[in-house]
């Protein structure tokens, strides 16, 4: 198989999907494109990450167009963060949905928000305490 | 936000899908781990992609665990691959399910497989009549 490419999340609203990503969770659009159908894609990135991730809007004309229901399928998208416990706190001020608020598991620390359709976030990321031993600070 | 680092996807039957995701899609296990509550995690890679999927798998005695059902927040993971026509055929031939055969959509051709939980899988690549115009063959 040739490559990976990137993950195609469904959005009920566009608009607001892609407030959340950009402003929120700070991704930068790199394209947008209409589908034969009239569904509309938008692929973004994060910076620092090669990882894509798009939304995908389907109008009720189209053929995919499906009524929206929460599953099990996507159980999360990840992000790799510095300081789990801060940015928990900036993202559900800037609006994401508290899920689970930071703990520790081993030598990582871990939070959950998720995005205006309801999709879990999970922010990730070195357990500070340690890493401030590790560095002897 | 720091970096966007993989996208996580339930699976109910973690041996299946790992045999799909490997022989099938011809993706590498990176690393595996078992989380506190039980649940556990494998980090796959495809050749010459940086992109990670993570599978998730959840015990009944998970406090994450729920009844599986299909949904819609997951819209589709995306393969960019050379031969759009040629790697349907062989991925249903390995086990995929075929949801969408090849079509054309301007520059570019497509087509939809599913994972044994009905993940949809895009394949997109350059229409290869296109591609042997431009190369003048």
């Amino acid at each position: 198989m040739d490559r990976f490419a990137y993950t195609g999340i469904r959005v009920r609203d566009l608009d607001r999907s892609l407030r959340f990503y950009t402003r929120v969770m700070g991704m930068r659009e790199l394209l947008r494109g209409t589908m034969d159908h009239g569904g509309v894609y938008v692929h973004l990135k994060a910076p620092g990450s090669t990882q894509r991730l798009e939304l995908n809007w389907y109008p009720r004309s189209s053929p995919h167009y499906r009524p929206y229901r929460n599953g099990e399928e996507l159980d999360h998208l990840a992000w790799w963060v510095r300081d789990v416990p801060a940015t928990f706190r900036r993202l559900v001020r800037r609006g994401a949905t508290p899920r689970i608020p930071p703990w520790r598991e081993g030598r990582w620390e871990l939070a959950f928000v998720s995005d205006p359709d309801g999709i879990w976030i999970e922010l990730i990321g070195r357990a500070l305490g340690l890493r401030r031993k590790a560095s002897g600070r």
